[in-house]
């Protein structure tokens, strides 16, 4: 689905809304108003609505929101109505945490390959059944497995590398756990996520306002 | 230590540094330009020096940095030059992922205790060897063994309540795993980590521009 130039933060909080939206599924839940909604996600409810409005109607005046119609809306509208076939690069600690982060299933994320240079660690099963494979058959399984994202916790010197191997591949989203920043053509995106990143800021700000 | 206003982006950028050092000590680079240190974290050498100067001197004009000095003063800028102890809330898929990820333990934080709700759960013990407690028995635990942030990876509805007890015990940083805005007061800093929001964004991106 195309729309105008939604501002990242939106997109953003739709993935809030929508965790929060299948937790209150689990729990049974119909319908929301807007403000119990907001409450739940953290957000106020103007915020909300003005999220939606990017996006058309949604919800019905004075009564709120239909759970799953707002749910299935939302999933729709980030591309989430249909499972997602990832890759992982590298199969070190925190490579088989992700694997075994059984969260990703849940929300149609499912990694149907796994690479590494080790090989100690070639040919092995991982718990999910995969086959952790040379990163050297990589375009091959790329293209038989139909793989749309990759998943880089490689050490930070071969970051870039499984990156660019990754474009050429034609795969235009990368989510990056190795603590570099990662160069990429305007066609691809990449998000960075790494949480020791994270802790050293709190330690920085602990460590600066606490002495 | 204390600085004048150091923007955020410089901090998230030293503790990038701070890895890449790491890993150059690991093989036993001693001296690096800044060009090339620059190359390896994906920044530009005028950026490296930029952040730097925030806080003094470094480098040898013509030779580089030397990679032990630079690395032990930016972990003394961060706080990093002492171990953090962290609590653990929910012990689920990814609170256990963590526990495992044994990087936290390389750089300086180690989990001190773990929490959770579920009487299955509790008086279990995890395989590095922490008891999993009630969470009843939160404020007791923190003050005897001296905990310093809190790692939230509790289900979205729980998320605001257990920052709520953190606060209360002075507890001023949290990395909160759960997809939900937790709202503190200006003292304590959370720092977000989703990785489904992450791969949903990449979702929303590779839907928008292919279809």
């Amino acid at each position: 689905m195309k729309f105008a130039k939604i501002p990242m933060a939106t997109i953003n909080r739709l993935s809030i809304y929508l965790r929060n939206l299948d937790e209150l599924m689990i729990n049974d839940v119909e319908v929301i108003s807007s403000e119990r909604l907001a409450k739940q996600c953290g957000v106020n409810p103007a915020q909300i609505r003005k999220d939606l409005a990017y996006f058309g109607e949604f919800g019905v005046r004075g009564v709120g929101y239909r759970v799953k119609d707002l749910y299935a809306q939302i999933q729709e509208i980030l591309g989430l109505n249909r499972p997602w076939n990832m890759a992982l690069f590298g199969v070190g600690n925190l490579g088989s945490a992700l694997i075994r982060h059984a969260n990703f299933l849940k929300h149609g994320y499912r990694f149907v390959a796994a690479f590494d240079l080790d090989p100690e660690k070639i040919d092995k099963t991982l718990p999910n059944g995969l086959l952790i494979q040379h990163v050297d058959r990589f375009e091959e399984v790329v293209k038989e497995r139909n793989v749309e994202m990759g998943i880089i916790a490689v050490p930070p010197a071969s970051a870039q590398s499984v990156a660019n191997q990754l474009i050429l591949a034609g795969i235009n989203g990368i989510l990056n756990f190795s603590p570099v920043q990662i160069q990429v053509p305007d066609c691809c995106r990449v998000e960075n996520v790494d949480f020791s990143i994270k802790l050293d800021n709190l330690a920085y700000h602990i460590s600066s306002t606490t002495t």
